[in-house]
């Protein structure tokens, strides 16, 4: 039996290419006393991990050229030497793109597939579901009868990010990249409004959705967006930077004029909090978020779509239409069968 | 008598001109059951006016025209009809640019001659210092070990927060206009360094003097400045942003290119807070502001230098000034001979 990997090939320039990953073979790695080997059911695809891809400094160390590309996983165990885990359990962890991942201690955790089926440990119930838990009750604190504004509202953090703050009794206005993801944010997940950044005249049409500005802005796009909501933030308006989707493929810097005096003004004159954060800086929430989330989830308060691809070998390319918007959910391989499915 | 006062002739065009003021004698104000008129001694001179001379979008409205010029004042109070001033008490309120005002229940405070100077009531101890001890209480937060940069660092509210920082264990960097403030701020405050913004090879000395990069980076200037120190900032600095002065004068936006996605990449990577405020949002530490920084004052760990001006009609000249680093120490005008001086 071997094992396929899919490895950074190279740095991309730009918008990833086909070219810059590498699918091979190896056997399947060998495991110590202690460790953990497990098959990969579903791979998450996570807009961070162009990030990954990067040598620029970021909070994580890049992935190294040649090595297997990162990316949470739910498994199931095979042979195991850990104690605590019997095969064919399962796990959650940091197994990367390829099919069997080995893991020591404290690398993964188990997952209950009666408590929510399984590829949810990697969406609403994972890490995109408490990045968007933990940086509302840290830095967004969305009030009752404020409003909040979330973009790439249809998408794994910001479906979420949205749901919670109408759990709150904010007014909730997406904003999505179709008008098919419209319609979702809005008829399937409750928010109040979703505007498409493409559509003519989005700027005004936000304005109109948010006749008393905008008290928190969920930032996990950048670029145009942002140009939108900026003149419509109330004083004492939060925004918590959790991605940069639209930028993260930018190789230079756009155009002047020069907005960083703009921006300043702004957090100034209406003294803003911009606050970015990375999902493990609150590490400590994770107990809270799966007890509150996952009864939420339970009891249909909060709703998910995933956006299942089949196939390991279909990952490099799914992940490139990501960076573009070309899923509608949660994107997930599905790089072997999920047998509680 | 008669009250001189200065008044709003015009809204500047960038930086304010002469013509932009008029000084005019009218009437000493006639005053009412519960309120006291006060003889003006000091008027403050602070950045935030030209904010109010004009009429973008801020937190307080703007000065109307023909109104008269906004400011804290320390003043004598004279025939009083007021319950518990007796004639000849100090005063500290917002007295404006001019020789008498008059002052109903709440708008300002006794202050006791005796304590401190009567003029620091207008600065360490007062509005300035109050910026200085309650952005840093609930923004900065700085931690003993860290660095901690301040911009404008002999100026009122620079001051104050570079010792307080320095008092909780910081490393302190101070950022100032000239070789002497530069020198003042050293030999005098006890900052561990200090660099002259418009020297040569600036922000390589800033860095040179950060060697374990900034932890808050105390934001009253803007500009060349926050250039030097966005790339130093290391992962969860804070940025309490307090004032913009190289910005205020500005009738439009730098060249490019746009700098915006410049800044969000580093919000993002390396989880910075960015947040405005105003003196007034922090209102309830004023108890604990008069007492610590009181005491701080009283013991000689935080020293403090006045830029006195004598004549109310110089006024809008060291305000003039004032926007550009002329004056050297917290600025103001004698408006009256000081009493208790």
């Amino acid at each position: 039996m071997s094992n396929r990997r899919i490895v950074l090939a190279e740095r991309p320039h730009g918008a990833p290419a086909a070219h810059n990953f590498r699918l091979e073979e190896v056997p399947v790695p060998e495991f110590a006393a202690g460790e953990l080997v497990s098959r990969t059911l579903y791979l998450s695809l996570d807009p961070y991990m162009r990030g990954r891809m990067s040598d620029a400094p970021s909070y994580s160390p890049p992935v190294a050229i040649d090595e297997v590309m990162t990316g949470g996983t739910v498994g199931q165990g095979g042979a195991s030497r850990r104690d605590g885990f019997a095969p064919g359990d399962f796990v959650v962890g940091r197994g990367g793109w390829q099919d069997f991942s080995v893991y020591k201690k404290g690398e993964m955790r188990k997952v209950d597939p009666a408590a929510a089926p399984l590829s949810t440990a990697l969406g609403v119930l994972g890490m995109p579901g408490m990045t968007a838990y933990t940086g509302l009750h840290e830095i967004g604190r969305p009030q009752a009868g404020e409003t909040l504004v979330v973009a790439a509202a249809s998408g794994a953090v910001g479906a979420v990010v949205g749901q919670i703050a109408r759990i709150k009794g904010c007014r909730v206005v997406g904003i999505a990249g179709s008008k098919d993801k419209c319609a979702y944010v809005v008829d399937e997940l409750g928010f109040d409004a979703c505007l498409d950044h493409r559509a003519e005249g989005f700027a005004d049409a936000l304005a109109a959705a948010c006749p008393e500005g905008i008290d928190v802005y969920w930032e996990n796009v950048g670029g145009a967006v942002f140009d939108a909501v900026l003149p419509l933030l109330n004083p004492f308006a939060r925004i918590p930077v959790c991605g940069l989707i639209a930028q993260y493929n930018a190789t230079e810097l756009p155009a002047g004029p020069d907005r960083l005096p703009l921006l300043f003004r702004n957090v100034l004159t209406k003294r803003l909090t911009i606050r970015g954060f990375i999902v493990f800086d609150f590490a400590a929430l994770e107990e809270k978020f799966q007890s509150e989330v996952g009864a939420w989830v339970r009891d249909g308060g909060i709703r998910y779509r995933e956006d299942i691809r089949d196939g390991l070998e279909n990952a490099p390319e799914a992940f490139m239409g990501l960076l573009g918007g070309a899923n509608f959910g949660k994107l997930l391989v599905r790089v072997a069968p999920d047998p509680t499915a």
